[in-house]
């Protein structure tokens, strides 16, 4: 449905994830990058968890926020990057083990795009839904200055 | 203005908080501990950043999300847990260097607690805005089952 | 998916749909009740526009939200009541004449529901996108006290 | 200490307010326009209800979209235009009588805003809290194209 401006979507979205090194550091991966459409996986860790032994809240933030951000990022120019302005995220249920979220670009626009994200546990409990809103910035490379 | 159902809140945050294994991973600490309010300091990390070498969005979530947890935490009776139902936050400038994450709560409930959240920069830029609802469980240890 | 509790669902929210005199006043109605999927019709009127003659932001998010809400009462026992804890509303596009609003239930809960709702203008466009929390009140009547 | 840009902003803003036809039609009227900071007042009247006899979350809704947008709104320069990209509203408590909604500025921006509201019954109950999102269309009027 959305084509990508960029036909190096691809390459482009994968460098960049490689340069979050947040995401290096719970260790997350890149698994599916298509138009409008980006998953990740989350590997359970025992680092992860709360105080009661459950993933953080704020980590399936963090994944949904990502996957959320590139699904719209799929859509860009080359010559852009991108910041989240907000997100909205409930926690549907305590999460154990390993993790996926998908993220999916709800509305693209030339300046703002919106985004829904889905957080799934591996026994496939839906764990997380997330509304995102991100803003492009044209001329501004996706690379620290 | 809201007193504390349980006179050891202090000692049953510390603890809770110290089993959050993912606040040890980003090296979040626990500074202020009120009625009511919470706040958390997070020294810079080169691998708490994102793409752009700015702090990464999701771990401006985590601390905000933890800091209001606990702030509606810190009003509870001892013998509960607390889960978060949802949060939204805006992120209002790029983060860079080290962060304190300030939760207060805003409207105290039998069930459902309301909070907000604010995430500052060192160098006093107001980084990020949340507001978030949590729901008490009554009767359930804050440990792992 | 979901079996409504109460077999008399669809007359109960008739009922109480008709008891909502701030739907009159703005001239809904209801079009679809089916088990965790609730639909509003809204025709355009001049006295819901804002002031560039879109219609008001604020009477989307209205009936965004009572879609909402009646998908997940849909799903509730008859001796309940239901109230909206929050919601969070993207405006994708201003809307121009008359509006659809589809509500429906993500994950239902004992005590918590989360819905979604969507709107849609007359010409098909989407119009805005909603998260929402609902809590469940047992045993206290749907109507005035 | 945010300066409005346009010497005139409260004339510019109690013009826009009298186009808002939606607001005539639910009786709210502008009572205090400053510098990122306005606010409505809504006098109780029956048909502004939902099934319970509470005011409808809607309605609340509106009021506070409309006080955000405006605080917003009086810092802007004169010939532009504001669209509500989101909100996000937590109800803290029923609301009878006539109400009280209060916008503030937390964040100015020259493309995107960011707003807190507050709603308070007559009886200084704190009814609900808002966050919000908006953006400037610079060059665009405020009024039907």
């Amino acid at each position: 449905m959305n084509a990508p401006a960029d036909p190096y979507y691809v390459a482009r979205i994968r460098s960049s994830f490689g340069r979050q090194k947040a995401m290096a550091l719970i260790g997350a991966s890149l698994t599916v990058v298509e138009p409008g459409h980006v998953e990740l996986a989350l590997p359970y860790r025992d680092d992860l968890t709360q105080q009661k032994g459950f993933i953080h809240g704020g980590i399936i933030g963090m994944i949904a926020d990502t996957a959320c951000g590139y699904a719209a990022f799929s859509l860009m120019p080359a010559d852009c990057s991108l910041v989240t302005v907000e997100y909205k995220i409930n926690i549907l249920a305590p999460a154990r083990g390993s993790l996926v979220a998908r993220g999916e670009v709800l509305r693209p626009g030339r300046t703002l795009t919106v985004t829904r994200g889905e957080v799934y546990s591996e026994d496939g409990k839906h764990v997380a839904s997330m509304q995102q809103t991100l803003m492009m910035l044209a001329g501004t490379p996706d690379t620290p200055e």
